[in-house]
């Protein structure tokens, strides 16, 4: 693994694979939305389709067809704490790759017209959004744990917030959030670091941005409660969260390795007690959402409204299981060989290494996976047992989306 | 590449990739939902929930702990054509991630509580389908152009067919298509050929089982016309559809170029013509799906039921032209272009191999990607609009599921 800086402050981290035939590069800028005010809601993600649409050099068309023509793939998402545009290309393609990605980020024109049709493509979107349950009940969950943050908003934006915004507030977003200082380009697969960086460096012209001011540390809301939107589907969505630790706390190694031992796949507790014995739910899932400075700790099914309240109670009763007596050596060690086994297998290939070290270099986490990894191996049963105790020692929220919610469930979380 | 059929008929399939530290492998049975009868609906899948469930030597959480353990992932699917089970691990546990997916197909004990634990459970999937528009678009346009034919039913089943499907169905489902003779086990990664050869020789012992007898061939109903469902959801999901070859007929090769011309990427005529220029839609796909002796070839997209009537417009002016005057050289030299890299980069990965190697041996398809990527490359333009001509000169069938039909669009499809 390399790291460049240049000195516009653009940072270059890269992982060169030598048995690799491609090439697989994010940029990653900074920004989310939680970076946005009420007013600019969904405007880091708008920029985000806006910067597909044209540049100096290269109609959207042409951006596209640049990278299809040679096979590869252009895309980009946008969190809610950065914005990635990446490639992923045969190794022959990489400095084509590179050189639209960057012209895309940096000379893109914006015009009215243009921002007029993403801003209809956008509004379908969120309708979309709207009609997936499973999306919509982490919303509302994590809209009630940080009411009042970004975090709380939708990354997407409103309907109302996108037919708002200006060309002149989504340009001045992108000059704020686009300068080299709150950039990182990160690459994987059969990489040439020099190389990327002397091409990176014709940037180097560009002002170094306005400094960047962290965003504001997250207000937690602690007050637990049920939290419901209606669809007239035949299932219900459900989520129970409790409010986490973030990105840099280091409770996250013990409350990783108990997500395992709760959620982590056919063998956890979660899902030998809710599918696998008694036939309750197709799945059940539980495990962490981690941003930098907080996170959402929650588990996550969908199952027919009848067997919504005997679920919830199974789900209770075993998180306050493992609060109270922990997990056992076996399970620790099994969660741990998992861990190690799933974070090698996950890496695997190009572009995961890519995005997990665009996503973690932005947000300012240099660790490298071995290091995390002596981290997880280094846990007890009773750090385990502490976090779970930590953790459900809280009031959770329950989300519900879907048809309405049985009596039972809203008469034991009424409050 | 190796392969090696035992003297019981199992074949297996093998791609070592020196650089690769992981192993992945899945044991293919031929069967799927156009194998069964319409009393049968649903058997293949319900089958294949019910081998997790455990064997003489492990129950269903020690199935899954086995390999959850050691960090690796064991899942299964079933298509219309064939089932798969698979497994990926670190490579110092190849031999352990055979053993159980050898265990689970051969030897479960499929109890009639296992049995009624997974018909809950296939029930509710079954609901979380319906509650899914842009799948129930895809399964009611092939319930038209394969009706009759277990190509045009879905593989989970329906909720009368789950509730009837009895235990001695089930098993004798298991033993009439799991017969050495009928499967394949595939493995790409660091893989030892001759080793995995020997401990599946041990499965020797079995009998050869039933002589595989083709499926029906696929009747097409070659009517066109509007089939519709509704959901009360903002979107709606549309897809046009029309008949069109199978796996081993020749005219693949110029559609499968057709395709990347009209829906393959942002750079396709029909995401620039609809999404780029005119916004009137968030995405639109184009492409075949195939099976041994059929397919069907589709536009599908989901928009805001006001703008469904302008985007059938210009769906099929954009066919009709390219039906009418064909493709350019630069849009052909693209269209091969893309298919070669995205073919190199589809199969970077062990596990998509072993999907690819799998999937097209238990379909009796053993060409391998150098000859099949020369194939496409031989294609020239007067090809695929050949191709083009004929496939857009049938009727089409449209399948819309959401709100209810605009009444230009009933007019328009009422015959």
């Amino acid at each position: 693994m390399r790291r460049t800086t240049l000195p516009n402050g653009l940072q270059v981290v890269t992982e060169h694979m030598p048995a690799s035939r491609t090439f697989s590069v994010g940029v990653f800028a900074g920004v989310g939305s939680r970076h946005e005010t009420p007013a600019l809601h969904g405007a880091s993600h708008f920029l985000e389709h806006v910067l597909f649409k044209g540049t100096a050099r290269r109609s959207a068309e042409e951006i596209s067809a640049a990278v299809e023509a040679v096979g590869g793939e252009l895309n980009a998402y946008t969190t809610k704490e950065y914005t990635c545009f990446y490639a992923r290309v045969l190794q022959g393609d990489a400095a084509l790759a590179v050189d639209v990605l960057t012209d895309m980020i940096t000379a893109s024109t914006i015009t009215g017209s243009d921002l007029d049709a993403e801003r209809a493509v956008i509004q379908d979107e969120i309708a979309m959004h709207a009609d997936d349950p499973g999306e919509v009940v982490q919303e509302v969950v994590a809209g009630h744990v940080f009411a009042g943050s970004g975090l709380g908003r939708t990354v997407i934006g409103s309907p109302g917030s996108i037919a708002d915004l200006t060309r002149d507030q989504v340009v001045r977003h992108w000059r704020r959030h686009y300068g080299p200082s709150s950039l990182v380009v990160a690459a994987a697969g059969h990489v040439d670091h020099d190389r990327l960086v002397e091409q990176l460096a014709s940037l180097d012209a560009r002002p170094h941005g306005p400094a960047r001011r962290p965003p504001k540390a997250t207000a937690v809301n602690s007050r637990g409660g049920l939290v419901t939107a209606e669809r007239r589907v035949e299932q219900v969505s459900a989520v129970l969260g409790y409010p986490s630790p973030g990105l840099f706390d280091d409770a996250r190694y013990a409350l990783g390795l108990l997500s395992l031992v709760l959620g982590g796949g056919m063998s956890s507790r979660l899902f030998v007690e809710v599918r696998e014995r008694r036939g309750l739910t197709y799945g059940i899932d539980a495990g962490e959402t981690t941003y930098s400075d907080a996170g959402l700790w929650s588990v996550d099914w969908q199952c027919a409204p009848n067997k919504l309240a005997p679920i919830v109670d199974l789900v209770r009763a075993t998180l306050a299981e493992v609060a109270e007596h922990g997990v056992t050596e076996a399970e620790l060690a099994r969660a741990q060989g998992q861990m190690r086994g799933q974070t090698v297998l996950s890496y695997e290939s190009p572009s995961s290494r890519m995005s997990r070290l665009g996503g973690n270099t932005v947000l300012g986490d240099q660790r490298d996976l071995a290091e995390v990894l002596d981290r997880f191996d280094a846990v007890d049963a009773g750090q385990v047992q502490a976090a779970a105790a930590t953790l459900f020692s809280q009031q959770p929220v329950l989300g519900l989306v879907g048809p309405r919610v049985p009596a039972k469930v809203l008469r034991d979380w009424s409050s």
